[in-house]
């Protein structure tokens, strides 16, 4: 197992509970088993299957090539992280060309997996993944294995679904965002969080997100302790583009998206112009940058009427 | 129980289950217990509760006003159907007029609510939730009672939660929706069905909404056997009223309402008018209506370049 | 002309340039020629058309009503203001009550109609249209008749076709409003304003909004000046409410409508919970109120990567 | 003028028309002045100014590749075509190689521009720009340079410019789509071509893009002769992919582009997906497939109620 970080160090643990023998390594000497990635390779016999759980983009490639002079014929690595799937020709290549095998996986579940285990979308040809399936079989949930584990298509396509995954799932998680703020903005709720408990079962929008929200709302029940500040990391914006790229409509996703990047802006220049164009035809009010005040901030269109709007 | 269809057919049969004494009513007299709603009344000893599951609209509005003149001061009726929370206060005025009290309660669970319990969101004054109590215990999935049941507001608060809870439903409908497409027209992914049961365990986007889906692809792999046309029934709709009249914005539950619609149209105007305008301004391809062919449905981009496209 | 504000003191000076005797009544003495509407009556000889120029709503449903007791049988009333289109019917009828007509007109242009003349759409009775045609005639831009003033319809017809223009002109300004943001964040285009400035003439693009947008820039060339906060007065919502009866798809005016209520706040309960969700389920960076600093604003997406991304 | 199709044909008339001489080549031998690049090279008097007009992509690359040997140092290329910005600095540093100038121009104004002159883009270096502004004048609708000419910024800025342009297009076209859609839907406008042209003057929406659209609906009054099939070449799809790597929120430009893809699609896999969803939970009507009917495609919300919908 390289990278060791709360997804790594998590995996880890569960592999070494389910029986399995574990070798991580990471740059950080209290976490690590070795002290380089040779010394991983010489802990564990022929032939090997190592786990690479680091960043994506180059610090996955970058261990990839390493691991392709580091690693022998046989061996095979599996890229857990959340690489672009557009990296995993080039990485399986790339070993392939040294008689390695690569299998991409895509995992899903968060800090939970280690006790929950790991929803597992592998992509890669049958005899890797039939190599590795003690391992998926040890992170994924217990239960049936085709609920927590799919082996997706050829190289590539565990990244590719792992994508797709984390698109719905900001779709997912804008639907519950949209629903608890108009809640929140209606005088007749008066329990918010108490109607979003009552969610929790037997109703359609019951989910694992839901019940996080239900945790979230306890702990802080108007979410005052949080900014609306939302990052994201690459698999939304990747999930738009390869729909663009096969032309089919997401306009739920990408609503999703474009909602995280307005909630990073502290100004937006786009709304600049439109205020900027309002004024030029209509003379219409506008908030001057600066400490003076704006012309209030509330809920019902401005009465406008024949007077300015037109 | 008033209106013995799909959903009040099962909740009778869940209410006698959990030991109640319900008399249900309905015009067809194959499923009714009584012959009228005069019948009904003298079958229950006073005070009743009413548990009204009609459509919403004039069917509800027509029941409750029919039910202040059947009952008696004392006795409770709750409108558990679809019904838009601006029908509640009129309907609880004019049973108030008459003595009689009124909830209103959004019920979420489809036809499996009869063995997995409804989600239940109540409106209405606290000494009308608590007599009505032993009902909403019933109907309720098993559990902690705030699993499965809130006391949302007052009058119109239960609809209200329930006509959120519904415009969630289609964001979250639509956001697996979109994903299913993307893996189906992605080359890379050979197993989509399987994709998606491997999401059933451990990741994000576990959900209730997401068996459904397995369970839909198992019975017709690629959806082969339905057309893309798809209903609504109000919620969404109002949804989207009540944001706009609070300025709050869903971008995403109204793509999603609007996907609908699209899926609809066997013609798109709007479409048109925008082919017009590109063969207006740049002679580009347009499909006439009628027999003949189209320029190709391809997912690339018509390579337009220089000579066309400007 | 009742009402001499920005549109109807413009108005009135339009039409006394054109010809016409012009009484103009405003509860601001400094603006009126006459005391009150029983005053204004008086000074003009039957039949008399009167021109409706107040905020819209209240306003002008009071100002009509008035009319309907001030005015005799032949009169004409003309709501020119921005009126909600379901006003018109009721306000029709309470005159016709008084043999009174009633014509509603969408009127655009701004404060620049005093000089290019107003766009008109009218609703109303043929013979109603008709009596008031020199009016529209003189408040009409000069040029063709049919290119600045339309009988849209019968009564109500006026106000949802200057409706539907305002739902056009907010997808209109949210795109161009766009288009100027991508640029700005581009590190290629050099002169923004200059390239708007080169849409004025010969593009697809070019358009009066355009016009507007290239002065806004040469006042202030990156909009330094203006906060990004955009108001909106009644119109866009209606175009939404009315698509939704009609089960129209309006996915352009929608994102542009959202996106003026986003500006307007100063913090997203949707996206604090969508940071919330994002916390719970992967430990990742939220940024907590308070002064404390937050995890950087930055456009790439945070590499996340295997240790906490999942 | 490499490229003598509807474009670029059009541009050597008005090029000559401005007392320019130009060598024109094609690879259809009725339209083109020379039989080769190589011939084309040899008719002009270094140093020339060669105006590349082909498809974009492979098409203009190969072209570029071919005059790298083909012309001689101290020669200038202009890219007029609708290459991806990120072409340009690759034709740049392979032309710079051999000596050979670069200049990439966005060029709008459709098959209009022959005689209204085209809107102009330019990006490179301020040497190159000045030496084809002889071209870039002739070119340029009449007026004030200014006003239809921008040097945009460096190598790439012009078709980077002319992406944005395009992506707004998209935006425009689409809000004066759905405007006309929800008018043929509206009873009450009873002349909705008249309505729209009577925008063309005065009114805030105003443009050439209305002009056309007045055009077409003199053609043909409800659009009837066409299909609601969109195509898109491109520009649209690079627009969201650069606002995606700005981190910029495009909701408008990206609901435009989806509307294209939707309108090409014969069947959504992703309504098939919400159809199946709505029959498992609630047993909600769909359509099946094949030669039967449809439950009805009407605009208001099944009525649904207590009965299924839950």
């Amino acid at each position: 197992m390289i990278g060791l970080g709360r997804m790594g160090g998590n995996m880890r643990e569960r592999l070494r509970a389910a029986g399995h023998e574990v070798v991580g390594y990471d740059p950080r000497p209290e976490v690590s088993d070795v002290a380089s990635l040779a010394e991983l390779a010489g802990a564990l016999a022929a032939p090997r299957v190592v786990w690479v759980m680091v960043p994506s983009g180059e610090p996955t490639r970058n261990t990839v090539a390493t691991l392709a002079t580091t690693l022998e014929p046989g061996d095979l690595v599996i890229d857990g992280g959340n690489s672009r799937y557009t990296d995993d020709q080039p990485n399986a290549a790339l070993l392939d060309a040294h008689g390695i095998g690569y299998v991409d996986c895509g995992v899903s579940g968060g800090i939970w997996g280690k006790d929950n285990g790991y929803g597992l979308m592998a992509g890669g040809e049958p005899e890797h993944i039939e190599r590795a399936m003690p391992v998926f079989d040890a992170l994924r949930p217990e239960g049936m294995r085709e609920e927590g584990f799919a082996h997706a298509g050829p190289v590539g396509a565990g990244h590719f679904a792992k994508m797709v995954h984390n698109g719905i799932e900001y779709g997912l998680m804008q639907a519950y965002a949209e629903g608890f703020e108009l809640m929140e903005a209606s005088e007749l709720i008066t329990d918010v969080p108490g109607v979003i408990q009552a969610w929790s079962r037997g109703t359609v929008v019951r989910s694992w997100l839901l019940d996080l929200l239900v945790d979230a709302l306890k702990e802080d029940p108007r979410l005052d302790q949080l900014e609306g500040w939302v990052d994201d990391s690459g698999e939304g914006r990747w999930t738009i583009e390869e729909a663009i790229a096969h032309a089919v409509p997401l306009p739920v996703i990408s609503a999703a998206l474009f909602a995280r990047f307005s909630s990073r802006q502290a100004e937006s220049p786009a709304m600049k112009a439109v205020a900027a164009l309002r004024q030029q035809f209509g003379g219409h009010a506008v908030k001057k940058s600066g400490p003076a005040g704006a012309p209030g901030d509330k809920a019902g269109p401005s009465s406008g009427g024949g007077s300015t709007q037109q």
